[in-house]
């Protein structure tokens, strides 16, 4: 299995920002692209593949609901990464092609959507067409089929296109945010800006979540998302996805997810791992780990007879 | 003004599901489709429709953050009613059209993704094209782009395209969560199983989103969705939409929206509308309406100096 | 009645820290000597005394239980002064009698109590015989029966006796909390620096009491003392003594108070008065007054059908 | 020291309530009655007597202020027996003395306080004389100073008295709840059946006590008494008295013990012991020893990379 250690599936196709977030990651491995999230997840399960680099939620588009939902079943596959990848889109043409000659404008429609504006300034009387994904698009322009695609500036390497014009989102602030997965070995060590997800199945009943995240806040615990599912088939319980901060080698995220543990018919660990921006969690007093620590040993002594 | 009481808009184009959804919602309205989520949300707001339907979430897609972004945004309109459609997908094809005729399939990439199992089962050597909408896909069948359409059924109503296979989605309890959306007008009545929808900006601190959880709990009031959302430009402060059950008219529910309005900078209410599974919410011991009269009654006689 | 408006009932006998606490209460007000608290605070609710001092809590004997329980029994009646007593003790002798001469010292066992290192350290050869109280003690020296009597300072404007010895407690920081109550009229003004007191009845299960403090909590309210009784012949039940900061003519005040009356089978109001030491209660931001009008007038404006 | 372990102290004198009790505890034991609640627990810190018997609380006159303050500074000792006395009053007189010959009664003020029913009713003309304790009655009667005396009915037994009526007390439910205290050696083995008791000192902020009773509230335990007492010379602090069900080996209160040390400055651990009433306690769902002992598995195995 030694080559497959060197492998990283991600969703694909080959040139789309899940490739750009797959670069990011793992520079020296050997990338492959697969048809789904659930694909690209499976080879990682099934060992075809070390990691798996999957999107977990978009700034403008939020939830990637296939990634959560992907993670909650099956046999269990941790995120030891995550990168942030700002969201920018060229506009690529065969070669020879110029403004003035695009009428149509491929892409899918998530990204048509990010760039309506631009297109409506730029582009007034091209028409829009979709596509299974922003390289299914570029593939189309090269075929004839369009004149224009809406890509991730990286599809440029991977087509013989030529870039009409680049930066060109609505919104200059849009990010996706990948996860990278793996199913065996040790943890990232932590560093002191880490994350942990969690995915956490909840009694509906007042006050259950409440006090799932009062856990989280009595240790010190501060939350960065939170998302609720439905649970098909499960009146009355609901599974919450959780990002926070801290690392689960740290005592107070033990201590936490231990409780969340005793409270919770199922909690899925979805990993700990260093955070995209790199910003240390602060530890309020009274949870660090010499906090616990103290407070172990104090235990230990009362329970031993000391005074 | 008469013409646009009598005005639906929903999110276009026809023939797709939020069609299905706003005629559910209201038998004798004028329907009008609008290009996308925001431009029919403005419908309301500029009074040129006296409602919207809008898809808010997906049991496979997830959230529709279009819909949660555009009604946290600009001017308040609210909720007055929640519909929930089983997601049931047809095969459309030009008429004598065989299935063995089928090559190419169009459909939005998301409802193509919810098909996947049935089309590698029964049209397995069909090439997947996108479209724009599972309407579009329709008309691009029509037109004769491709050989069939997964669509709404609904959509069959709208072209001169027949059904080849009907219920094909892969799973049979995904359903979506629709609202309508009214800008003025009296509220609706409490019916006893109702729901209530809020966006709340919460500082993003250990212990902030459970204290405002907790008000929730103390006040018996059953969260059933939650979903944060990171406020662009804004660190540190992250934003909730809550759905949870009761109307802003019982004594529970406006006290404890009160609550969240005294801790959060921005608190906005999306509407207090019945429940679609007409399930009574319970309401737990000591938050009755009459609970709080008592507690009102006892405080004022205190405060005027009875015993 | 207009006699009884001038007459506030303390716990006598005359000469005692009650006596000096009633009048530091009520300079003008006739004092009337009642033999014990309950009778004290009975004369109150007869309407025989306007007001009646009783001790509350002494920073050495802690709480007084015979005030507690005879207030929150039978009809109500409520605080609406607080009076803190630096607890002195001086040593009356017969004019004449030297130190040398004293071979038994007489108090009430808790005042022989709070001079034991002196006693010891001054007077090591005389005997400690007990009274029923300080004043008591005066007298029985008066009479003979004694060499000396611990006393409150004040005694010796009482009795023909003379102070051998002043501020001899063995602590200088003792204090004694005294209350005056009142049966009827209005409640007194909030100054800014007010604590209130109630008396609330809790469900003996886990959770129920930190749900009421969190109330309190969750208000912006700082409970300055706590105490708990168990409830003669109610199983499972526990009585509880709080004070806390405010006043219930705030908003947030009456509101908690309002919570706690709705977890409750029982709570009563034992008044909202100025705190001795004057320093005004801090009042959170989001639980002013003015926190709580906007929030109402948000809530009233959306119940009303405005956005 | 062979013979200090056959010693145990109690609050004296000899012929009260706290000898009852100290020889309900130890029945083999030598007693010794010393003169004060300090002196009975300087001797187990010294080393002079195994155990030490003092009284906590009183049912009537509430908190032992004295046993609670001696606890609280110092060289820690730890409780390990409870024992509940029903108090109930005999009236003593000299062999020979009737009813009609009683003109004074002696006693403890608040043992006269807790019998006043009976006196008014069966001895009206009797004057109520002072002592400093139930048993120094009993002597100053032997003596001729009074004719009767009010005392524990275990004072017969030490004076050549006669009991001329008993269980006198107006309540008949009044009790005093013991502790037996010792320095050193190994906890009390856990019953099922166990009290645990702590000292802790709260910052006086809103909610920091909330948040410590939301801990034990999380982790399933139930409080059963609290008792808040200011700090000298440490303005905005209080210290509180809790007992709680539950005994320091099972894993829920050692965790709960442990996350109070963490967030107070100061916590003392005053012992688990069986409690005198033998109910078992209630052990929620999810914080049983199992499931404490099911979440450190889960969670070393996560932190050891396990899936």
């Amino acid at each position: 299995m030694r080559t497959s250690t060197r492998i990283t599936a991600y969703f694909g196709p080959r040139g789309t920002f899940t490739e750009q977030a797959a670069r990011a990651f793992t520079a020296d491995a050997e990338l492959v692209a697969l048809p789904t999230i659930p694909d690209t997840i499976a080879a990682v399960r099934a060992g075809t593949a070390e990691f798996a680099c999957v999107p977990l939620e978009n700034s403008v588009e939020g939830a990637v609901s296939a990634t959560m939902d992907t993670l909650a079943a099956a046999e269990p596959v941790i995120a030891v990464a995550e990168h942030v990848l700002p969201i920018r889109f060229s506009l690529l043409v065969r070669p020879g092609t110029d403004a003035a000659d695009v009428r149509t404008v491929a892409s899918h429609p998530h990204a048509l959507a990010q760039v309506r504006g631009w297109l409506a300034a730029n582009l007034p009387s091209a028409a829009e067409r979709a596509a299974t994904s922003t390289a299914a698009a570029a593939v189309a322009v090269l075929e004839g089929q369009f004149d224009a695609a809406i890509t991730a500036p990286v599809a440029v390497e991977h087509y013989p296109l030529t870039v009409l014009a680049t930066d060109i989102a609505d919104r200059t602030d849009a990010v996706t945010r990948f996860l990278l997965l793996s199913k065996s070995g040790a943890l990232p060590a932590p560093t002191g800006a880490d994350r942990t997800s969690v995915i956490v199945v909840v009694e509906h009943r007042p006050g259950e979540l409440a006090a799932m995240l009062t856990e989280l806040a009595l240790h010190g615990i501060n939350l960065s998302r939170i998302e609720s599912r439905p649970l098909a088939g499960r009146v009355g319980e609901y599974r919450f996805y959780l990002d926070f901060d801290g690392h689960i080698q740290e005592q107070r995220v033990g201590d936490a997810l231990a409780a969340l543990h005793r409270r919770s018919q199922d909690v899925r660990f979805l990993g700990s791992y260093a955070k995209a921006d790199c910003v240390d969690s602060a530890v309020p007093a009274g949870v660090t780990d010499q906090d616990y620590d103290d407070s172990a040993a104090w235990l230990a002594g009362l329970r031993a007879g000391e005074r």
